[in-house]
């Protein structure tokens, strides 16, 4: 069972062309994923630590042990909180293990044990609250779903070091989904996927090759009518087209993405290369209409659903904190199964923007959902578009947390023989015989130096990503120029007898720079937005001048656009702000909204001077307005 | 009890400053409203009785009154359809009696006098399925908007002509609301505003005080906790603030525009000016940042709210049936309380497009969402952007029938001693001893020619309203030039000792306009629509050259705005089509939807002709897009 320690390690039988790196070989020091680490070990996990018992997951699963009286408390699938946590905890105890991180996945998998049944089966709400419907409503269970995360927790645990206890659970609970659903005849599929890629995660720990074949048969069953109709419909759960068939990523965001990884990991492990074409397929279709800006995926607050081709609304983009996660999973898979570039782009656009944004600055608070815009006279909606420390519905903070944890694993990967590097952030990188050490200021510096502090003999490649959005890029290699043209999967290759103490110096252009919209983006015409090397940035009110509304602002497409570098922004830690000559533009307003003459004509003018802060900062101070897509004067 | 036989009758100590005429007193001969009410009767309504049998309403009542086996069917609101379509019934019973609708109505009484309780509570739905929990659950019980929509019916019926014995039913349920909620100290106020205008009606007709001191206690006491939070927040149900305090227009959008009826009735019949101001207040701002083009208001599907100021996007505008039908009965009253011509525009615009879109042009298939803009590719969502027959929540159906039963009503008023014209029309409007004919292809055709065919002696004002649309209008009087000009109310007032015989000619500037969102519309920057006369035009894929696509046309500001008749568009019916020269313009797609270079920079365009066709005959065909708002080239 000794494994590469990460999410996502496919079988060296696998079709993956690069292979992780063990999260623990990956040390981040600085920058804002360093950053978020240590935030990320200091507050989060501890606030989730105390949630698991105020929320009710922990005291859930005593009364399914018959350990405590009491009634059941939260969702049905309050039990996957506890599992994430757990995931987290058990990153978190790779990186550095610290006391409390074992004893709680000690206790906790003591506590799931006792409330497992004989058979396997582990639900606390089923087991308490409705256990004449276990496997019976599966269209809104999240049985299978919960399932999934206590076996990704588990698979964490044991790649950890941190005991098979929890893994001993996942197993039972897994062989008994075996037996209902691969051999009982079963034919239900559960509404949210999700449990599709930890099986095969299951499989990769363990061998037992009947998790891979569930998988295979769920992943191959969804869209065949055997979920049925939750009340919002097929397209909600998938379930509209087998996955070969449906060309378009749709309905419930979170869930198609997790669905995707299985169908993947599926790929990776079975071969089938028709599962990976199926997946790409709707990557591009994905990419190119119903992304956001930001990396964030989901349209729609109603169904949480993705929305139609280029529906890519601002203010009401609900962009998921876990369809964030979700898609960094996913995306993450592709590029171990093809090494394209393209994804490793899309997983830094998310991990430094969508993602990044979902947590507050101290670590305590988190959004949901993740607008690119807020109005000043927000008044509808649950939570004033403020983060808020818990949730009823506590998919995200957890989520987060293991992805934070497990950060280092997707940062570089050993391919061709060397060494790739997909993201850029201070500190070193080990794969096998080869370590590299990273000094880099980035993202607010666009320049990232290796040194080569262990090598193997012979000639290796060392893989650097250049970024789709870096228009100027250069590389030196002990200070002499090296080609930087990436190849046609978007990396620089540098292939070399590497000894220790070579050097390398891979300079990124972060000019800042305007970008348009597609001109289908219907919601977005008009406007355009800033970005900087991997960020993306957004006006909020805090940063503009007194009596200049953010909803004013109008951009001028020739302005300069100037960096201010700040060591500690009140609220906000560091930063680099881009202020640039706009705009104040103000229309009348009175009758209804249209008028014969075009705005233009009505409005007047003042020039003033704007600022933009980074997209992942913002909500760290008043909770005014806030724009990432402006319109242009 | 003998009333003016319509909805909405103010008594004779009201602060009303108009009167309405009976709906009996206005008959519509022609054009989209007589072609309305036409099909109504012939299609529609047919198909909502039968509806009552089979999605349950009169079944459930009869299980209510131990008549009949089975069990409950439908929402706990079930009862609420049957009431709105006794009300259609009986308002079409004014307008032209046929023997099934009296007996219907009748026979609907009957089983609602057997199902009531002695102590005259009535709810299908509670006496059923939750006989212990009546009264306690009213954040979503819906029991007192029931009551209302039953109060509606009974006043129709009883101002109609057709009987009392519903009226009784009513009293029954009214006193026992008076007893328990007015006297016996219940605090609970319906999370559904509805029955405060019904109350109010009843009032009216009966003379009974406490049915008006109960309204006015149930529109003081929302925004004071008393609406207990049922999950989607208080704002949900404008229990946020009390109704003086509150700003804009907020949370679900019925439940709001229900509520203002409610409001300006209480005003109506107490005189407390400070809740017809605040009402105003809502209005406008409601009126300048929440209201769409077509009149339709409530901007998100999710908790079907009005969303934030200036959020009016044309995809994702939910635009429920309902608001457009609450919208034109507050407008109606705030016209009766004010006298101003902006609530009749208000009102103009919303019937002929909004509300009109609402049903198919064969009257059997209706929409529940009115979006202004339906893609291609449309995969998400309930019902794919089409029409249906009917739904599970079926309020929008009866809604519309009992509108349409009724227009006759808001047509013209008795004021100053004279008669106000608010909506043109063919046919004829009788207001005590003035009788007007209207001769006109309105809104096709911007000439309406009024006779005046019977006239008291001694002078008296014809008030025409002037829609503020109407860039040039002439009035001319037995063919001699008058002034057009309007007054401060929107209305140009003719005062004569008119004789019948005598002429008047309004011409309405009918050429067709582009008009363009304030700037602060982001959903719809950059963007034109063409209007004409009253009539928001769309661009729909049917009537666009082969190859071109709606998602590529682009509007060219300065190109003429050509008019082609159609006599007998296929499936449409008599229209008028706005032609333009347009272009076709392309972007390739590919990578994420966001560029350095602007889209222009990026895209190919043809030149093209674009032909729009009115939005309220939209989905007449084939299903495919649809666009009212256009990028400007």
């Amino acid at each position: 069972m000794e494994q590469v320690c990460g999410p996502a390690v496919p079988t060296a039988e696998s079709r993956a062309v690069q292979r992780p790196l063990a999260i623990h070989d990956v040390e981040i020091t600085g920058g804002p994923f360093g950053l978020r680490q240590r935030v990320n070990r200091e507050a989060s996990i501890p606030l989730g630590l105390e949630q698991m018992e105020r929320a009710g997951s922990l005291p859930n699963l005593r009364l399914a042990a018959g350990e405590a009286d009491g009634t059941f408390r939260g969702y049905r699938f309050q039990d996957s909180d506890l599992y994430k946590q757990l995931e987290a905890v058990a990153w978190e105890h790779a990186r550095r293990p610290a006391p409390g991180y074992r004893e709680f996945i000690d206790r906790a998998a003591g506590v799931l044990a006792r409330a497992q049944r004989p058979d396997g089966y582990l639900n606390s709400h089923y087991q308490v609250v409705k256990p004449d419907r276990i496997f019976a409503e599966l269209e809104y269970s999240h049985e299978m779903y919960c399932a999934g995360h206590l076996f990704q927790a588990a698979v964490a645990a044991a790649r950890a070091g941190a005991g098979t206890d929890l893994l001993a659970v996942a197993r039972r609970f897994a062989d008994h989904l075996v037996a209902v659903f691969l051999h009982g005849g079963h034919p239900g599929i559960d509404g949210h996927a999700e449990v599709e890629t930890a099986l095969v995660e299951l499989y990769r720990l363990t061998g037992e090759r009947s998790y891979l074949e569930l998988a295979t048969a769920l992943v191959e069953g969804r869209g065949r009518g055997r979920v049925r109709d939750s009340g919002l419909g097929v397209v909600y759960s998938q379930d509209h087209l087998p996955v070969r068939e449906a060309t378009t990523a749709a309905g419930h965001a979170v869930r198609q993405l997790y669905l995707e990884s299985g169908i993947v990991d599926a790929y990776l492990e079975t071969g089938d290369a028709s599962l990976l074409e199926c997946s790409v397929r709707r990557w591009e279709d994905l990419a190119a209409t119903k992304t956001h800006l930001t990396g964030g995926m989901g349209s729609r607050h109603s169904g949480e659903a993705f929305g139609d081709r280029y529906e890519l609304p601002p203010d009401r983009a609900y962009n998921e904190s876990c369809a964030a996660i979700a898609s960094v999973h996913w995306n993450w898979r592709l590029l171990l199964a093809t090494g394209h570039g393209r994804y490793a782009d899309l997983i830094e656009r998310t991990l430094h923007n969508a993602f990044a944004a979902a947590t507050s600055a101290d670590g305590v608070r988190f959004f949901y959902v993740n607008p690119l815009q807020r109005r000043d006279d927000h008044v509808e909606g649950a939570y004033a578009g403020r983060r808020r420390e818990w949730f009823a519905c506590a998919c995200c903070p957890p989520n987060i947390m293991r992805l934070v944890s497990s950060l280092g694993g997707y940062l570089a990967t050993e391919a061709g023989g060397g060494l790739a590097v997909h993201q850029y952030a201070p500190g070193t990188i080990t794969s096998g015989p080869v370590t590299l050490e990273v000094e880099t200021g980035y993202p607010w510096d666009g320049r990232v130096a290796f040194t080569v502090r262990r090598a193997p003999g012979g000639r290796w490649p060392l893989a650097l990503r250049v970024p789709a959005w870096s228009a100027a890029t250069t590389i030196t290699v002990a200070g002499e120029s090296a080609a930087a043209e990436p190849d046609e999967r978007g990396y620089a290759v540098l292939e070399r007898a590497w000894r220790p103490g070579d050097t390398v110096e891979l300079e990124l252009d972060l000019t800042p720079r305007l970008v348009h919209p597609h001109r289908r983006a219907d919601a977005l015409r008009g406007c355009a937005a800033i970005e900087r090397g991997p960020l993306v940035y957004c006006f909020e009110q805090a940063d503009q001048p007194a009596g200049v509304d953010v909803a004013d602002l109008a951009l001028s497409p020739g302005a300069e656009l100037r960096v201010l570098d700040k060591d500690d922004l009140d609220g906000v830690g560091r930063t680099v702000l881009v202020e640039t000559t706009a705009y104040a533009v103000r229309q009348p307003a009175g009758g209804l909204p249209y008028t014969v003459e075009p705005p233009e004509a009505l409005a007047t003018s003042a020039r003033v001077t704007a600022t933009a802060i980074p997209y992942h900062q913002w909500d760290n101070r008043d909770g005014r307005a806030m724009r990432v897509w402006i319109p242009l004067a």
